[in-house]
C-alpha cells in the first residue's frame, strides 16, 4: 500500500509516519519509483506499536531503544528487560549509597547483582524523596508493595511465551514498558475505591 | 532566617527559591526591610515537598495543585485523592466509552460511581495502548495486577493517621503522588529479580 493507504488503515497522519520513517523507528517500505514506496503489513503492525508507546510517555529516543530491543532477538532476557527498564526510567545519577534501595529491595527477595544498578538507584530516588517531603513509609504499607510487586513480576514472569523467542522478547520489553501506566491507573482506580468504602462519598 | 540561609538549609539554590516564590509554591517570608524578608521552618519543610514533587516528575503546575490540596482540609479525603490524581495523571480526552475500564475495573470492586471518570479513562487508554501495540494481556497477568493494586490501597487506606485532618489530607495527597515512582521501580527490581531466577543472568 501507499503511505496514504498506511495512514487511512492506522489512523497515524502521513506527517507523523513520515517523521518515523526519518527517525528511523518505522522500516523504510519497499521502493516502487523515485518518489513512491510500498507498505505492507509489517509496518501497519509496527506502527501500533509506535503509538502505544509515544501515547504511554515514552519518548523518541526511548522508543527507538524499546523497539531495537524488540528487533534484538539475541539478547538475553535479562538483558531485554534491562534495556527496557533503561529506556522508560527517569535519567537516575550514579549513586554511591543505595543502601535505603537495597534495604527495601531485600523485601522482594533481591540479592546482591540480581538487579540493574540504575533499577536500583531509581528506587533509590523515588525513596529519598519521600524523605526529602517527610512522609513516613510504614513498614505495613511497604511489605504491600513489596509482596505485590513481587505477585505481579511471578505472574508476568509464568506468562513469558515459550511458542519462539521472538514472542518471548515481544512480550517482555512491551510487557515491561507498556504494563506501567496499566500498573499506576489501577492503583488510583482501587485508591478511589477503597477510599469511598472507608470515607464514604465526598463527606471524608 | 534570609533566603541565603534557607538555600543553605535546604540546597535549594536561591534562584530556585525566588522562582517557587513567583510561582506561589513557597509563600512569602516575613518582610523585614523593602528588600528582605525572613524564612522559617514552615519554608523549610515546604521546599523539600516541592522538591520531592519536582524530583519525581511532577511539573510546576501540578505541583502547585497537589500543594492546594495539602492546604485545603476542608475537602473530603475522597476529593483530596481525586485532586492529586488529577494533578499527576497524564491528560487523558474524555471517553464516551470506558468498557474496557469497567470491566478491569470490577475486579478491584468497583461499581460504577465510586471512582472518577478522569481515572476510569486512564485506565481505559492505558488498555487500549495495549491493544494498539497488539499485547496479549493474560487473565492471570490481570488478576494479579487488580489483586496487587487491592492490597496495595488497602493498606495506604489503613495507615491514614487518625491524629488530626492535616496529617490525613498530606498522607492521602503525598501518599498517592510520590508512592508512584515507588511502585514502578519496586516492580521493575521485582521483575529482574524473577527474570534471573526464571531465565539466569545474561543467558536467557
Amino acid at each position: 500500500m501507499r503511505i496514504s493507504e498506511l495512514s487511512a488503515a492506522t489512523g497515524v497522519s502521513v506527517a507523523s509516519i513520515k517523521y518515523y520513517l526519518r527517525e528511523g523507528l518505522l522500516p523504510e517500505g519497499e521502493r516502487t519509483s523515485a518518489t513512491q514506496a510500498a507498505y505492507g503489513d509489517v509496518h501497519v503492525r509496527r506502527l501500533g506499536v509506535i503509538r502505544a508507546l509515544v501515547d504511554s510517555g515514552v519518548g523518541i529516543a526511548a522508543t527507538r531503544d524499546v523497539l531495537a530491543a524488540i528487533d534484538a532477538p539475541g539478547e538475553s532476557i535479562n538483558d531485554l528487560l534491562g534495556t527496557a527498564h533503561g529506556a522508560v526510567m527517569p535519567d537516575v545519577a550514579a549513586e554511591a549509597d543505595l543502601t535505603a534501595a537495597e534495604n527495601v529491595a531485600r523485601r522482594v527477595g533481591w540479592t546482591p547483582g540480581s538487579c540493574d544498578e540504575q533499577v536500583l538507584a531509581g528506587l533509590d530516588k523515588a525513596l529519598r524523596n519521600l524523605e526529602r517531603a517527610d512522609f513516613d513509609l510504614s513498614d505495613e504499607v511497604l511489605d504491600a508493595y513489596a509482596s505485590a510487586t513481587q505477585r505481579i513480576a511471578a505472574a508476568e514472569l509464568a506468562g513469558v511465551p515459550t511458542t519462539s523467542p521472538e514472542a518471548a522478547v515481544r512480550y517482555v520489553v512491551l510487557g515491561s514498558v507498556l504494563m506501567e501506566p496499566v500498573l499506576l491507573a489501577l492503583r488510583r482506580v482501587a485508591e478511589q475505591v477503597a477510599s469511598e468504602r472507608r470515607f464514604g462519598k465526598g463527606a471524608g
